[in-house]
């Protein structure tokens, strides 16, 4: 199981307190992991999405750095920890239901968010229009300012 | 089961033609569902977060506006059809295993994605630093240039 057997977090209460209060109380789903959504700090521009377990979720928060579940490794994985391309956490947003979370980063090293080399994982768009949708087309990520 | 019977799509293929290839090719997970990210095409703000099956998925393409599927009311969504609150479709790309999807949206009628009556869905933000993360502070949404 990736969550961890003590919840380092508030338990989840009434859903007016979900939405408008201010305890941090996050869903886990049925296999303990909740949505991280990563995008650069400056441009705004989508890096990459991954899962987070509770332990994750609490490293992420205390280091300020971004600690994802692998779920094809099932194991703990601190982004960045081999190609140096750490993930700098400059905000940590949760959304109306507390079930995903939104970090604004910083990709340290090279830079590169994406195991294919690429700075994002969304390097490719999908035409909009009438079916078939088979087709994608190249969509470079975005130059950050000052690189 | 929210995955239409016949897929709509091409069928997943090589890991290599899935990373490398410009063949749509999005992966259902077990429940027929694919993560789907939305942001403001101008700010690059992450206004929600929601799930697509095959066919809000077809629809999305093919309209150029935001269809889901709502796991709660367990029925097609499509997004601001009570409120006007459309989300009209920029730009539509997928990640390197083309199992989520983003959209960079406009937002018609009031400019609200939340059903909260917010702009963005991810309102407060975490604190970081040392456990325990109890506490969330409000984190208003950036005005869009013009408005």
């Amino acid at each position: 199981m990736p969550q961890s057997k003590t919840s380092r977090f508030s338990a989840r209460a009434s859903k007016e307190s979900i939405e408008s209060g201010l305890v941090f109380q996050p869903k886990f789903d049925a296999e303990g992991l909740i949505p991280a959504i990563v995008t650069d700090a400056v441009t705004g521009e989508v890096l990459m999405f991954a899962w987070m377990n509770a332990e994750s979720l609490a490293l992420t928060i205390e280091k300020g750095v971004g600690h994802f579940w692998s779920r094809s490794r099932g194991s703990l994985w601190k982004k960045g920890e081999e190609s140096g391309n750490l993930l700098r956490v400059a905000e940590l947003r949760t959304d109306c239901d507390q079930d995903v979370v939104w970090l604004r980063v910083t990709v340290e090293g090279g830079g590169v968010a994406c195991h294919t080399g690429q700075r994002s994982c969304f390097y490719r768009s999908v035409p909009l229009g009438p079916a078939p949708h088979n087709d994608l087309v190249k969509s470079p990520s975005r130059p950050r300012p000052g690189r």
